[in-house]
């Protein structure tokens, strides 16, 4: 049996969400044990609202640790946060994997301080799959470090293969860097220090990938340090919406319009789902000696849903043993 | 008179779209000069094909700088090219400003060669205009510099006020640094020792702005170096296409669907205008001594009317003089 600790406190709209998302994964995959770490009363009044009939484990965590708090000195400062009381059930034993929607860098840091680094990992990374028209591509690292040198983008390199290969089943993952150019003189310092180091790496290389071919379905995997990979990360979401909201606005008011739209709503709806990531997942912390996943801060119910079958395809593809290969290799 | 030199070589669609474009402004605003610089024989037949009444003088050049070449080497042996023509036009007085669309670098080459910079900028800076929902957004540098000091980007942080006060007509505009997050200790090294600079500057900063801000309407100028400015500039066209190429998908396909887009389509029309950036313009080459736009390399007429109108803007808001201010305040 697959065992998740999920961070029931963490996000924009935790309790309730995260526990509905919860309730949700439980009914699709049975098979599945997801403990419940918080508050005992309001992950019951959550529980209660959705219906459950079924039982879904909880453990007490007695403090929250904020979205804007600083991460270090709140992970050491409150022992009980719900997020290092999730961590501690998979360093103990109790459950195979984590999942937080919490504040990124206390996820990190009780991942780091509870359950360490892979050998041979100096920089743990955060990774995201962005959906395409066809398939997903992976990108990493997504903010865990701002500033990298190139053995670090190396090491970004092979655990997203390893990610990609065994989680998400792809047949010898195209790995790309993120550059301006196609060139390998193209680029800032790190990008070109970097081009020879991953040509010589034991991962299938395609060379410099530009930031208009990150939807083209051409690589698997795209690596880039942590400042750059946040910046893109968040700016495709709010373009998304924005866009979004642009065509709403663009399309409202007037008769026509209104029937247009009623017409169109079933791709809109499914539009919209593409485009806002509103079912985004959660992302694997790569590089670290155990399974955590990092889910959006505004994750809603479908959005941990989906986090949970992952982290579940995670745990089957042997996550761990997978990235821990990694070390042998460098 | 207002006198603009057109690189009616440079660009994907150069020089038929090129030509179109300025045979457009030439009817839209009759008190302009457009030189059209390039091969006759072409310039001609493109001219011809758009039914030009009126007289667009040529000045010939017999060489072009492709897309792919080298800059600073095609820029050295081609001394015929249409870029060096162009700009030698301005710093032989015959003309107030250029345009291309061609290569960027090239471009920029041919104005730190001919024209040079304004004392006291180290780093002359591409600004794009980002349309918004509501005004518009500049963000500097877009790719010129890849490689920044703090200094660079305090630099940028000035010239792009200046612009955004003098020729964009934005009384005071609030200035924000490009970052991961609000707090001052956010951001990687650059930003981190870019922030109290700024504070100290004489600009309206105000503090980090995150990715997911661009957009909002609430701030005027932000800065970043030239890596990550490109990369999103980049990302930010090819996602708005892949929406839009999404969006098609989704609602193609019955007769729903098809009734349904004919009676949205003006307002769809008007939406791929602001998304797929048609009609973008041109962005500045800021610190040059010398008025320089580099329009899209895949713009057509209406983008190519767009830039010579915002370059005529430039020009009676006498951005030069504005921007040489700089140089009294580092």
């Amino acid at each position: 049996m697959i065992r998740i600790a999920l961070d029931a406190m963490g996000g924009d709209f935790a309790p309730d969400e995260i526990v509905k998302g919860a309730v949700l994964a439980s009914q699709e995959l049975p098979d599945l044990e997801i403990f419940l770490v918080g508050s005992p009363d309001k992950i019951i009044q959550a529980l209660k609202k959705h219906q459950e009939k079924g039982k879904l484990p909880i453990v007490t965590a007695s403090e929250v640790i904020g979205m804007n708090e600083h991460p270090v000195q709140a992970v050491k400062q409150k022992k009980d946060a719900s997020i290092n009381v999730a961590v501690s059930l998979v360093k103990d034993g109790k459950a195979d994997a984590v999942i937080s929607a919490g504040n990124t860098g206390a996820i990190m840091a009780a991942a780091l301080f509870k359950l360490g680094r892979i050998p041979g990992v100096e920089r743990p990374a955060i990774a995201t799959e962005f959906p395409l028209p066809t398939g997903k591509v992976l990108l990493l690292d997504m903010g865990a470090n701002v500033d990298c040198k190139p053995k670090h983008l190396v090491q970004f390199a092979m655990m997203g293969r390893l990610y990609s290969q065994d989680v998400m089943r792809v047949e010898n993952p195209r790995v790309g860097l993120l550059n301006l150019g196609e060139e390998k003189e193209k680029g800032n310092e790190l990008t070109r220090e970097t081009w020879p180091l991953l040509k010589q790496a034991q991962v299938n290389f395609i060379g410099n990938v530009e930031s208009k071919e990150i939807f083209n379905g051409t690589v698997d995997v795209i690596v880039c340090d942590g400042f750059v990979g946040n910046l893109i990360l968040k700016f495709g979401e709010s373009l998304g919406t924005a866009i979004y909201k642009m065509m709403k606005k663009e399309l409202s008011g007037g008769i026509m319009n209104k029937l247009g739209l009623a017409l169109l709503y079933p791709g809109l709806k499914r539009l919209k789902k593409l485009v806002t990531y509103d079912e985004y997942g959660a992302a694997p912390l790569l590089g670290i000696q155990g399974i955590v996943y990092k889910a959006h801060g505004r994750s809603k119910a479908a959005a941990i849903k989906t986090a949970i079958k992952n982290t579940a395809e995670a745990i089957k593809g042997d996550l761990i043993s997978s990235i821990s290969k990694v070390s042998e290799k460098i």
